[in-house]
């Protein structure tokens, strides 16, 4: 880690923090120029407090050398991490597609829904029974009978389910889900990432509204810090000044986070627009971007025609998105194959 | 509400969305005219899912006439809540310093600030015991100890204390406590506000790092709806592209806010800024726009002189801020007064 | 258009309004509900000016039903434009790769780089003559003697030439450029729009910094209106509060506005990214995403070891891009094809 | 300026590195660490083109130590730049108010509102005649004759003018306007700001759409570089994710452009926030944080009632605004007296 130090800082301060410092076990390297004092770290930096130091009177900034994040850390852990939910892998080459309805609303419903995203070659069953929604009065899903009606659908269709953790007090419902889904709202949500992290299961990580990639990384760190390494990067895309679409996709950041992470990278079309027309196209880009997977929702054709949601495929959709993105497996952009790892 | 269909819509599924409205019991005036089509829905359209109708093939746009809020709001509630916390009052012409440190450390420090920011006529003492931090690496607060330090600064200076919950499962331990604070990532965490809903404690609700007013109004409607009035908002910045500062404070949202909303609005300066340079002209500024209180971080000079933080105020400027903001007072934007109301 | 006024709107104001309406040529069509009044305006409302609407005090939203824009609008004009520079063909499913240096540094540089990228397959060279830069201090492009570098090496090579227009003073030299670059920093500088459009030169329009995607479409209406229909919209990211790359990369604008508008998009991922290793991966995506082009940054070695920039690619990194863009050509989404359109 | 390097560097490059670095007459400080090479660059830094040092392969950050502006600079000129517009006195403790109609519409009407707002105190007439809109079917303005009108406004008050210049080319027409208006879409038009730096005039640079504050000083600086140190810098808000209002107003901004720069900083309510019932409390704070003035948008009653403006004050209300902000000059932000500077 390198501290530079204001012009001239004060001696007194500047011996304090460099005995505080060396207090945290690490080399400090003095380095003073006519204009400016460098601190260079070594040794473990990931236990100092960056925000600390950068709040010292004499401190004019600080810049990490290494990444604040380890577990998570592609340095520490070459390989990519593979993780097997119910025999399905996925990262490491190899790629999924997740698909369901953003609610589950009835037996029917999911479970019809479930058996066409499965012919059409899903590999796993998404659906929300725990819904955040910034009106108290919007529907807030069916949750524990959302659950049960999930678990009948897996029963019938062999499809491992994904599905929303919203509390951890709800962890015990949990139990038998195949895929803890933390949402983008919860991402910084500290508490709910460290219950996570104590449980064994697979977590499809969402990037938060406003949130940086490094920050989307620590909150990975939190999970796999507390014991639990099984977890999923997924870009939703993040809230910017454009209204053309729900949310502004950043498809570069998965490979950038492969480059930094060894952890799988999922990205989600339908949040990412909120509109059923530029689900495929980004489908196709984050698959030749080298996304391990896609989360998809897809909507049967419900009562009350109320069906042809901006943002949720048809069945038959579904099965065009599959096939196109299938075929473009073989020109995934592949890291290692690049010789960029 | 007002649903605008898109040209020709087709007409079973127009038949299908009035009859679904009619269910809502809502009157549907249609109005049609050559471009397009129009639904005027007439009722209490709050319980109506607007992302659901949004979605919905045969529909251009949806535009609320009403806000989505209605304990929130100041239509339904045209008077100011007034606050009380401990015989302080807050809102309605009432105005507060609430100050403390970022994290309680010690009880020496935390009795020796509370002393300090009452002598300055602080109402309220702040510190954090739960601190939600970035990094698990980084200093996660004193937690259970902190809020035991809190109660005994309280106990030796009078002050009430606010402090952060940052999890429904630490609820009991708030028992005691007086003001509640959920911190800007917490914001959307539903079932968390739904929880300090079903208390009867004040709530100090931060602005979220990426959300709009709508959504802060929105999230103290969480808590109101389950039963709990006592919510104060808070504009603490939010996240941009500008790094000069550690966030971009938006001081027009008081009187926006205040305008809508019967409830205190609360400006922090601290967070909002990251530069306990800009906090005293900020303070400044925000107690003339017509904020309820400014909610001030204040440390005191701990060992190895790592004090100053760039961000904290010492004792000696937090007097000077107090006498400056009190002096301002007489100038405090009231919308009752200028007619706005 | 439809004009939604307040409740119980000014009567005075109201029949003002709506005889004002009536003197623009506009059929205005009343439709009164309990909660709203809505004004449906028919007729060609592409020259109501939307501002002076909405800043009346009796209105309270005023919503587009058409999309301001005329010229560069798909209902207006359902074909795909075909831009031909030179005898190459753009749009319409013709695919360009534009490449070449951030700034034209000196002959020997320009012609060995022209050399490599056609050789590589690029139909256009591209190089910086006059620079934007963000420092007086900083270099400002070679200029007039740059456009002079740049014909040469068309005249070695046969590549037409790409280069970017800073002020209308500098159209004369401009005369004998194939393609005028407008670039991110001028997408809204409305008189160099408004010149650009009086010449008959095919223009290379970027989005701006924090430019909207309709504000880019009316940017290009600026420019047609003036009777120059000969534009391509260039998607290069735009600036957001994440800081791992240069700009915020948004794919999802392409299949968005080919869908909106007939003109040819291309994206340039060296500006989006600015990290060398990124540009591959996203120019996959940005190909089956349906760019009808690509404009990368292509440096060779020039003196002093300063070469591999992390944005510009080395000639042999920009041979195997080619390569590998051209195998994904037959997968580019179509929305002709997807039936879309 | 400090130049890391990433771990390992090739040795080639660092020496060519640090021999061209030489070339530019610096000093070049090698520091090397276990972790890190760090090179302190002595001398005059603002030659340096950081973005090409960034760019370089074995660089992994470039800090500046000292701003890369210079005549903007609060180091190199401590006093504050007190600007003289026809005897009115502008910046070191000089504030004042400058107001008129966000068009020039006739003689009559800009003519009526300027003896509205001399009458009421403002010490500026402010009128556009050349108008930026986003559409090219909007109303563009009166242009030349636009100017005219403004001239007698001024002949019939003695109100010095301030109005907006959009190209160079119209710079002829502006000799005899008293202060040049750069428009946040032209804050980094380069070559319009080396024209206006060109000038004698005092010109208001209005921040842009999505720049930082550095940039706006960057921007300062290209007027000042050309010989013009008349520059007023103008926080009019810029563009987030936030639709409450038109844009979000960074009035933290104030207290920062002053302790960075001697120029003067005049704040624009009426675009910041788009709404008339906030002009006057963000008028009030934007007094108490320090601006030296405002410019603000005032209408008076047109034809077809059409006037009453979201974000245009009525006269009357003008002269409430200029009282109440008069009122708290005593109170406002000053950094000399805090000790600040």
């Amino acid at each position: 880690m390198i501290v530079i130090l204001k012009k001239n800082p004060n001696e007194r301060q500047l011996e304090n923090l460099i005995q505080w410092l060396k207090s945290l076990n690490l080399d400090v390297h003095l380095s003073s120029g006519v204009d400016t004092t460098i601190l260079g770290l070594i040794g473990d930096t990931s236990v100092v407090d960056i925000d600390l130091i950068r709040a010292l009177d004499i401190v004019s900034t600080v810049k990490r050398v290494r990444e604040p994040y380890k577990n998570a850390n592609r340095d520490f852990h070459p390989d990519d991490t593979v993780i097997d939910v119910g025999g399905i892998k996925i990262g490491g080459g190899h790629r999924v597609l997740m698909a369901g309805p953003c609610s589950v609303e009835s037996e029917e419903q999911i479970v019809a829904i479930a058996k066409r995203v499965k012919a059409a070659g899903a590999a796993l069953l998404r659906g929300g029974a725990f819904k955040p929604r910034s009106s108290p009065y919007a529907f807030q899903g069916l949750g524990k009978q959302g659950l049960a009606l999930l678990k009948i659908a897996r029963a019938e269709t062999g499809l491992p389910i994904v599905t929303e953790l919203m509390t951890s007090s709800q962890l015990p419902l949990f139990e038998d889900i195949d895929v803890i889904q933390i949402g983008a709202r919860n991402m910084q949500n500290f508490d709910l990432l460290k219950d996570v992290g104590m449980t064994d299961k697979p977590v499809l990580l969402k990037r938060g509204l406003a949130n940086t990639l490094e920050e989307l990384l620590m909150s990975a760190e939190y999970i796999m810090a507390n014991g639990n390494g099984k977890v999923m990067l997924c870009e939703r895309g993040f809230r910017t000044f454009e209204t053309a679409m729900r949310n502004t996709l950043d498809l570069a950041a998965v490979p950038y986070l492969k480059e930094k992470s060894h952890l799988p990278v999922i990205v989600d079309p339908s949040h990412a627009t909120g509109v059923a027309a530029l689900v495929k196209p980004v489908s196709l880009a984050a698959t030749v971007i080298g996304a391990d997977g896609l989360i998809v929702e897809v909507h049967n054709d419900p009562p009350k025609a109320l069906s042809d949601g901006k943002q949720s495929l048809t069945p038959d959709a579904f099965d065009d998105l599959a096939r196109s993105v299938k075929d473009l497996y073989p020109y995934a952009y592949d890291l290692r194959k690049e010789g960029v790892l």
